[in-house]
Protein backbone atom coordinates (compact mmCIF):
# COMPACT_ATOMS: atom_id res chain seq x y z
CA UNK A 1 0.00 0.00 0.00
CA UNK A 2 1.74 3.22 -1.06
CA UNK A 3 -0.39 6.58 0.29
CA UNK A 4 2.13 9.02 0.70
CA UNK A 5 4.29 11.12 -1.63
CA UNK A 6 6.88 8.74 -2.83
CA UNK A 7 9.84 11.01 -3.63
CA UNK A 8 13.89 10.30 -4.26
CA UNK A 9 14.33 11.53 -0.76
CA UNK A 10 11.75 9.03 0.37
CA UNK A 11 13.21 6.30 -1.75
CA UNK A 12 15.13 3.18 -0.13
CA UNK A 13 18.25 2.66 -2.67
CA UNK A 14 19.60 -0.11 -0.47
CA UNK A 15 17.09 -2.77 1.18
CA UNK A 16 14.15 -1.30 -0.45
CA UNK A 17 12.40 -4.15 1.15
CA UNK A 18 12.60 -2.06 4.61
CA UNK A 19 10.61 0.93 3.30
CA UNK A 20 6.54 1.12 3.74
CA UNK A 21 4.69 4.31 2.69
CA UNK A 22 1.70 3.68 4.48
CA UNK A 23 0.36 6.18 6.32
CA UNK A 24 -0.97 3.38 9.64
CA UNK A 25 2.47 1.90 9.45
CA UNK A 26 4.17 6.18 9.44
CA UNK A 27 1.54 6.77 12.32
CA UNK A 28 1.79 4.12 14.76
CA UNK A 29 5.45 4.81 14.58
CA UNK A 30 4.73 8.35 15.09
CA UNK A 31 2.77 7.79 17.98
CA UNK A 32 4.07 5.43 19.44
CA UNK A 33 7.89 7.49 20.10
CA UNK A 34 7.75 10.51 22.17
CA UNK A 35 11.18 12.16 20.79
CA UNK A 36 11.76 13.22 17.53
CA UNK A 37 14.86 14.63 15.92
CA UNK A 38 14.48 17.87 14.01
CA UNK A 39 17.11 18.21 10.96
CA UNK A 40 17.64 22.01 9.67
CA UNK A 41 20.21 23.55 8.08
CA UNK A 42 21.95 26.93 9.86
CA UNK A 43 22.54 30.47 8.32
CA UNK A 44 26.43 29.34 7.25
CA UNK A 45 24.30 25.71 5.51
CA UNK A 46 25.85 23.60 8.02
CA UNK A 47 23.68 20.52 9.65
CA UNK A 48 22.12 20.93 13.16
CA UNK A 49 19.43 18.33 14.68
CA UNK A 50 17.85 19.40 17.58
CA UNK A 51 15.23 16.49 19.78
CA UNK A 52 12.35 17.92 20.77
CA UNK A 53 8.82 16.37 21.40
CA UNK A 54 6.32 15.84 19.07
CA UNK A 55 2.62 15.03 18.76
CA UNK A 56 0.24 14.29 15.34
CA UNK A 57 -2.96 16.12 14.73
CA UNK A 58 -4.31 14.08 12.09
CA UNK A 59 -2.47 14.36 8.76
CA UNK A 60 0.41 16.40 10.28
CA UNK A 61 3.21 16.49 12.57
CA UNK A 62 3.22 19.31 15.20
CA UNK A 63 6.07 20.52 17.54
CA UNK A 64 6.37 23.06 19.69
CA UNK A 65 8.87 25.17 21.63
CA UNK A 66 9.48 28.34 23.37
CA UNK A 67 8.82 31.82 20.56
CA UNK A 68 12.50 32.40 21.44
CA UNK A 69 14.30 29.02 20.66
CA UNK A 70 16.57 28.87 17.68
CA UNK A 71 14.68 25.76 16.67
CA UNK A 72 11.53 27.28 16.29
CA UNK A 73 12.82 30.00 14.68
CA UNK A 74 14.57 28.66 12.23
CA UNK A 75 12.63 25.90 11.67
CA UNK A 76 9.86 27.90 10.49
CA UNK A 77 8.95 28.00 6.58
CA UNK A 78 12.26 26.22 5.96
CA UNK A 79 13.15 22.72 5.08
CA UNK A 80 13.55 20.47 7.68
CA UNK A 81 13.65 16.64 7.95
CA UNK A 82 12.17 15.08 11.22
CA UNK A 83 13.17 11.70 11.87
CA UNK A 84 12.12 9.40 14.61
CA UNK A 85 12.86 6.36 15.39
CA UNK A 86 11.89 3.39 17.87
CA UNK A 87 14.44 0.39 18.72
CA UNK A 88 12.66 -2.76 19.20
CA UNK A 89 15.96 -5.35 19.37
CA UNK A 90 19.45 -5.87 18.98
CA UNK A 91 19.69 -8.35 16.21
CA UNK A 92 23.11 -10.96 17.72
CA UNK A 93 24.13 -12.89 14.58
CA UNK A 94 26.99 -15.58 14.49
CA UNK A 95 29.19 -12.72 12.91
CA UNK A 96 29.88 -9.44 13.74
CA UNK A 97 29.66 -8.87 10.67
CA UNK A 98 25.58 -9.04 10.72
CA UNK A 99 25.02 -7.95 13.49
CA UNK A 100 21.80 -5.81 13.07
CA UNK A 101 19.00 -4.30 15.83
CA UNK A 102 15.12 -4.17 14.72
CA UNK A 103 14.07 -1.01 14.72
CA UNK A 104 11.03 1.07 13.25
CA UNK A 105 11.64 4.52 11.96
CA UNK A 106 10.16 7.52 10.17
CA UNK A 107 11.27 9.97 7.74
CA UNK A 108 9.36 13.29 6.98
CA UNK A 109 10.52 16.36 4.88
CA UNK A 110 8.99 19.03 4.49
CA UNK A 111 8.40 22.73 5.72
CA UNK A 112 6.85 23.48 8.80
CA UNK A 113 4.54 26.37 9.02
CA UNK A 114 3.63 28.34 12.21
CA UNK A 115 0.65 28.05 13.67
CA UNK A 116 -0.52 32.17 14.08
CA UNK A 117 -4.48 31.37 14.96
CA UNK A 118 -4.83 31.35 19.22
CA UNK A 119 -7.59 28.65 19.09
CA UNK A 120 -5.76 26.61 16.32
CA UNK A 121 -2.37 26.76 18.47
CA UNK A 122 -4.64 26.17 21.53
CA UNK A 123 -5.99 22.93 20.16
CA UNK A 124 -2.16 22.03 18.97
CA UNK A 125 -1.17 22.21 22.29
CA UNK A 126 -3.45 20.26 23.62
CA UNK A 127 -2.53 17.20 21.33
CA UNK A 128 0.99 17.90 22.39
CA UNK A 129 0.34 17.20 25.69
CA UNK A 130 -1.69 14.08 24.80
CA UNK A 131 0.96 12.72 22.88
CA UNK A 132 3.55 13.05 25.64
CA UNK A 133 1.02 12.00 28.11
CA UNK A 134 -2.42 10.56 27.53
CA UNK A 135 -5.46 11.85 29.45
CA UNK A 136 -3.41 14.46 31.11
CA UNK A 137 -4.86 17.69 29.39
CA UNK A 138 -8.12 16.85 31.27
CA UNK A 139 -6.38 17.04 34.86
CA UNK A 140 -4.91 20.34 34.62
CA UNK A 141 -6.56 24.25 33.88
CA UNK A 142 -7.04 25.24 30.32
CA UNK A 143 -4.14 26.75 28.69
CA UNK A 144 -3.91 31.26 29.41
CA UNK A 145 -4.21 33.50 26.24
CA UNK A 146 -0.44 34.11 27.48
CA UNK A 147 0.57 30.70 27.43
CA UNK A 148 -0.59 30.02 24.21
CA UNK A 149 0.95 32.76 22.63
CA UNK A 150 4.76 32.08 24.53
CA UNK A 151 4.82 29.09 22.85
CA UNK A 152 5.36 28.36 19.36
CA UNK A 153 3.90 25.56 17.58
CA UNK A 154 4.96 24.27 13.70
CA UNK A 155 2.80 22.15 11.76
CA UNK A 156 4.72 19.79 9.14
CA UNK A 157 2.10 17.94 6.86
CA UNK A 158 2.88 14.07 6.87
CA UNK A 159 3.18 14.06 3.00
CA UNK A 160 6.53 13.52 1.73
CA UNK A 161 7.29 11.05 4.64
CA UNK A 162 8.42 7.30 4.73
CA UNK A 163 8.99 4.36 7.33
CA UNK A 164 11.67 2.06 6.99
CA UNK A 165 11.43 -1.12 9.49
CA UNK A 166 13.82 -4.68 10.09
CA UNK A 167 12.17 -7.23 11.93
CA UNK A 168 13.11 -10.68 12.43
CA UNK A 169 15.78 -12.88 13.11
CA UNK A 170 19.96 -12.30 12.14
CA UNK A 171 20.69 -13.37 8.39
CA UNK A 172 24.36 -14.92 8.44
CA UNK A 173 25.84 -16.65 5.38
CA UNK A 174 25.71 -20.35 4.38
CA UNK A 175 29.36 -20.93 5.59
CA UNK A 176 28.86 -19.07 9.17
CA UNK A 177 25.91 -21.43 9.79
CA UNK A 178 27.50 -24.18 11.30
CA UNK A 179 29.46 -22.27 13.86
CA UNK A 180 29.00 -23.04 17.71
CA UNK A 181 28.04 -19.22 18.12
CA UNK A 182 24.30 -18.71 19.88
CA UNK A 183 22.33 -16.16 17.57
CA UNK A 184 19.47 -14.38 18.31
CA UNK A 185 17.21 -11.68 19.65
CA UNK A 186 17.72 -9.04 22.90
CA UNK A 187 14.56 -7.52 23.52
CA UNK A 188 14.48 -3.83 24.02
CA UNK A 189 11.68 -2.47 25.85
CA UNK A 190 10.53 1.34 27.13
CA UNK A 191 9.11 0.86 30.40
CA UNK A 192 7.37 3.67 32.50
CA UNK A 193 8.03 3.31 36.63
CA UNK A 194 5.88 4.19 39.05
CA UNK A 195 5.03 8.24 39.68
CA UNK A 196 7.21 10.50 41.69
CA UNK A 197 5.04 12.51 43.62
CA UNK A 198 6.83 16.69 43.49
CA UNK A 199 7.88 17.35 46.74
CA UNK A 200 6.73 20.69 46.81
CA UNK A 201 3.07 19.34 46.27
CA UNK A 202 0.67 21.93 48.90
CA UNK A 203 -2.17 18.96 48.52
CA UNK A 204 -2.03 15.37 49.46
CA UNK A 205 -3.09 14.06 46.31
CA UNK A 206 -2.52 10.21 45.11
CA UNK A 207 -0.45 10.35 41.14
CA UNK A 208 -2.80 11.33 38.91
CA UNK A 209 -4.84 9.04 37.07
CA UNK A 210 -2.27 9.81 33.52
CA UNK A 211 0.98 8.90 35.39
CA UNK A 212 -0.74 5.57 37.34
CA UNK A 213 -1.99 4.05 34.28
CA UNK A 214 0.48 5.45 32.00
CA UNK A 215 0.82 3.68 28.21
CA UNK A 216 1.93 5.16 25.07
CA UNK A 217 -0.74 3.96 22.64
CA UNK A 218 0.24 0.59 20.33
CA UNK B 1 34.09 22.07 33.97
CA UNK B 2 34.81 23.07 30.68
CA UNK B 3 37.00 20.96 28.14
CA UNK B 4 35.35 20.53 25.27
CA UNK B 5 35.91 23.32 22.84
CA UNK B 6 32.32 25.78 23.02
CA UNK B 7 31.04 27.70 19.72
CA UNK B 8 28.62 29.40 18.52
CA UNK B 9 26.78 26.21 17.82
CA UNK B 10 27.09 24.30 20.69
CA UNK B 11 26.24 27.22 23.27
CA UNK B 12 23.02 27.49 24.58
CA UNK B 13 21.22 30.79 24.16
CA UNK B 14 18.04 29.93 26.54
CA UNK B 15 18.47 28.23 29.19
CA UNK B 16 21.90 27.65 29.43
CA UNK B 17 22.20 26.32 33.07
CA UNK B 18 20.95 23.11 30.95
CA UNK B 19 24.59 22.81 29.16
CA UNK B 20 27.61 20.93 29.83
CA UNK B 21 31.20 20.85 28.64
CA UNK B 22 32.82 18.15 30.04
CA UNK B 23 33.65 15.44 28.67
CA UNK B 24 32.67 12.73 31.25
CA UNK B 25 29.34 14.14 30.83
CA UNK B 26 29.14 14.01 27.55
CA UNK B 27 31.14 10.41 27.08
CA UNK B 28 28.43 9.01 29.33
CA UNK B 29 25.60 9.92 27.63
CA UNK B 30 27.21 8.76 24.44
CA UNK B 31 28.08 5.16 25.77
CA UNK B 32 24.64 4.81 27.42
CA UNK B 33 22.79 5.55 24.38
CA UNK B 34 22.69 2.90 21.50
CA UNK B 35 21.31 5.34 18.42
CA UNK B 36 22.33 8.40 17.17
CA UNK B 37 20.71 10.59 14.81
CA UNK B 38 23.07 12.01 12.17
CA UNK B 39 22.29 15.42 10.33
CA UNK B 40 23.73 16.17 6.91
CA UNK B 41 22.96 18.68 3.71
CA UNK B 42 21.99 16.99 0.62
CA UNK B 43 23.06 18.43 -2.57
CA UNK B 44 20.11 20.17 -2.67
CA UNK B 45 21.00 21.94 0.22
CA UNK B 46 18.73 20.48 2.34
CA UNK B 47 18.71 18.83 5.80
CA UNK B 48 18.55 15.23 6.13
CA UNK B 49 18.34 12.94 9.22
CA UNK B 50 19.54 9.33 9.84
CA UNK B 51 19.34 7.39 12.48
CA UNK B 52 22.08 4.60 12.94
CA UNK B 53 24.27 3.02 15.49
CA UNK B 54 27.63 4.50 17.23
CA UNK B 55 30.46 3.61 19.45
CA UNK B 56 32.92 5.58 21.01
CA UNK B 57 36.72 5.29 20.48
CA UNK B 58 38.37 7.52 23.20
CA UNK B 59 37.62 11.62 22.19
CA UNK B 60 36.53 9.78 18.46
CA UNK B 61 32.80 8.69 17.89
CA UNK B 62 32.53 6.29 14.98
CA UNK B 63 29.19 5.22 12.55
CA UNK B 64 29.55 2.90 10.41
CA UNK B 65 27.54 1.21 7.34
CA UNK B 66 27.69 -0.47 3.66
CA UNK B 67 30.10 1.25 2.13
CA UNK B 68 27.50 2.26 -1.01
CA UNK B 69 25.03 3.81 1.74
CA UNK B 70 23.49 7.26 1.24
CA UNK B 71 24.18 8.08 4.21
CA UNK B 72 28.19 6.86 4.51
CA UNK B 73 28.50 8.39 1.32
CA UNK B 74 27.32 12.16 1.91
CA UNK B 75 28.73 12.18 5.23
CA UNK B 76 32.10 11.98 4.53
CA UNK B 77 34.52 15.39 4.78
CA UNK B 78 30.99 16.95 5.07
CA UNK B 79 29.75 19.04 7.94
CA UNK B 80 27.69 16.77 10.19
CA UNK B 81 25.42 17.14 13.22
CA UNK B 82 25.57 14.43 15.36
CA UNK B 83 23.07 14.07 18.17
CA UNK B 84 22.14 11.84 20.76
CA UNK B 85 19.31 11.48 23.54
CA UNK B 86 18.23 9.58 26.30
CA UNK B 87 15.13 10.24 27.92
CA UNK B 88 14.49 9.76 31.32
CA UNK B 89 11.18 10.89 32.70
CA UNK B 90 8.05 12.95 31.42
CA UNK B 91 7.59 16.04 34.17
CA UNK B 92 4.12 16.43 34.59
CA UNK B 93 3.51 19.57 36.38
CA UNK B 94 0.04 21.39 37.34
CA UNK B 95 -0.04 23.09 33.97
CA UNK B 96 -0.11 22.03 30.53
CA UNK B 97 2.30 24.90 29.92
CA UNK B 98 4.92 23.86 32.30
CA UNK B 99 4.79 20.12 31.18
CA UNK B 100 8.05 19.18 30.09
CA UNK B 101 10.23 15.80 30.59
CA UNK B 102 14.16 14.94 31.81
CA UNK B 103 16.65 13.91 29.64
CA UNK B 104 20.14 14.27 28.61
CA UNK B 105 21.28 14.62 24.92
CA UNK B 106 24.60 15.23 23.40
CA UNK B 107 25.50 17.06 19.44
CA UNK B 108 28.51 17.13 18.01
CA UNK B 109 29.58 18.92 15.53
CA UNK B 110 32.64 18.45 12.75
CA UNK B 111 33.38 16.70 9.78
CA UNK B 112 33.93 12.77 9.67
CA UNK B 113 36.67 11.10 8.02
CA UNK B 114 36.83 7.26 6.96
CA UNK B 115 38.73 5.29 8.00
CA UNK B 116 41.06 3.77 5.30
CA UNK B 117 43.39 1.72 7.19
CA UNK B 118 42.42 -2.16 7.31
CA UNK B 119 43.59 -2.39 11.00
CA UNK B 120 42.26 0.67 11.99
CA UNK B 121 38.61 -0.34 10.26
CA UNK B 122 39.01 -3.66 12.09
CA UNK B 123 39.29 -1.92 15.44
CA UNK B 124 37.01 0.34 14.95
CA UNK B 125 34.40 -2.39 13.64
CA UNK B 126 35.08 -4.25 17.30
CA UNK B 127 34.19 -0.96 19.08
CA UNK B 128 30.84 -0.69 17.24
CA UNK B 129 30.24 -4.48 18.12
CA UNK B 130 31.24 -3.97 21.75
CA UNK B 131 29.25 -0.23 22.01
CA UNK B 132 26.16 -2.33 20.77
CA UNK B 133 26.36 -5.69 22.81
CA UNK B 134 29.28 -5.54 25.32
CA UNK B 135 31.24 -8.88 25.50
CA UNK B 136 29.55 -9.84 21.92
CA UNK B 137 32.78 -9.67 19.89
CA UNK B 138 34.74 -12.30 21.87
CA UNK B 139 32.08 -14.76 21.15
CA UNK B 140 32.17 -14.51 17.43
CA UNK B 141 34.74 -14.83 15.35
CA UNK B 142 37.39 -12.51 13.63
CA UNK B 143 36.42 -10.33 10.89
CA UNK B 144 37.01 -11.01 7.11
CA UNK B 145 39.24 -8.67 5.11
CA UNK B 146 36.47 -8.56 2.93
CA UNK B 147 34.14 -7.87 5.50
CA UNK B 148 35.85 -5.17 6.97
CA UNK B 149 36.16 -3.66 3.27
CA UNK B 150 32.68 -3.89 2.85
CA UNK B 151 31.79 -1.87 5.55
CA UNK B 152 32.91 1.58 5.88
CA UNK B 153 33.60 3.33 9.55
CA UNK B 154 33.70 7.07 9.78
CA UNK B 155 35.03 8.90 12.55
CA UNK B 156 34.60 12.11 14.38
CA UNK B 157 36.44 14.18 16.88
CA UNK B 158 33.73 14.55 19.80
CA UNK B 159 35.76 18.22 19.79
CA UNK B 160 32.99 20.81 19.20
CA UNK B 161 30.04 18.98 21.76
CA UNK B 162 28.25 19.67 24.54
CA UNK B 163 25.71 17.70 26.88
CA UNK B 164 21.85 18.77 27.70
CA UNK B 165 20.69 17.97 30.64
CA UNK B 166 17.17 18.30 32.33
CA UNK B 167 16.98 16.80 35.27
CA UNK B 168 14.31 17.45 38.83
CA UNK B 169 11.05 18.16 39.48
CA UNK B 170 7.92 19.98 37.65
CA UNK B 171 8.58 23.77 38.25
CA UNK B 172 5.34 25.81 38.30
CA UNK B 173 4.07 29.50 38.34
CA UNK B 174 3.66 30.28 42.11
CA UNK B 175 -0.19 31.29 41.14
CA UNK B 176 -0.67 27.61 40.37
CA UNK B 177 1.15 25.92 43.29
CA UNK B 178 -2.61 25.32 45.24
CA UNK B 179 -4.40 24.19 42.66
CA UNK B 180 -5.17 20.56 43.34
CA UNK B 181 -3.68 19.23 40.42
CA UNK B 182 -1.01 15.99 41.14
CA UNK B 183 2.21 16.87 40.07
CA UNK B 184 5.39 14.89 39.91
CA UNK B 185 7.67 12.38 37.15
CA UNK B 186 7.07 9.50 35.27
CA UNK B 187 10.11 7.71 35.38
CA UNK B 188 11.15 6.03 31.89
CA UNK B 189 13.45 3.19 31.74
CA UNK B 190 14.81 1.08 28.61
CA UNK B 191 14.81 -2.81 29.87
CA UNK B 192 16.23 -5.52 27.90
CA UNK B 193 14.16 -9.11 28.18
CA UNK B 194 15.29 -12.25 27.82
CA UNK B 195 17.08 -13.66 24.70
CA UNK B 196 15.12 -14.99 22.03
CA UNK B 197 17.23 -17.80 20.42
CA UNK B 198 17.26 -17.63 16.29
CA UNK B 199 14.88 -20.64 14.94
CA UNK B 200 17.70 -21.56 12.43
CA UNK B 201 20.37 -22.47 15.30
CA UNK B 202 21.71 -25.43 13.87
CA UNK B 203 23.39 -26.60 17.52
CA UNK B 204 21.72 -26.77 20.98
CA UNK B 205 23.41 -23.71 22.88
CA UNK B 206 22.35 -21.79 25.53
CA UNK B 207 21.79 -18.02 24.93
CA UNK B 208 25.28 -16.20 25.12
CA UNK B 209 26.91 -14.41 27.77
CA UNK B 210 26.51 -11.11 26.20
CA UNK B 211 22.85 -11.17 26.12
CA UNK B 212 21.89 -12.74 29.51
CA UNK B 213 23.64 -10.63 31.03
CA UNK B 214 22.81 -7.92 28.78
CA UNK B 215 23.11 -4.23 30.41
CA UNK B 216 24.19 -0.73 28.73
CA UNK B 217 27.15 0.86 30.37
CA UNK B 218 26.29 3.69 33.28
Amino acid sequence: MTDLETTDRTTLKRLPQRAHFDRDTVNAIIDEAMVCHVGIVDEDGRPVVIPTFHGRDGDDLLIHGSAASRLLRTARNREVCITITLLDSLVLARTAFHHSANYRSVVIFGVPEQITDDDEADHALTVLVEALVPGRSAEVRANTRNEIRATAVLRLPITEASAKVRSGPPVDDEEDMDAPVWAGLIPVETRFGAPITADDMRMDLPPADSATNYRRPV
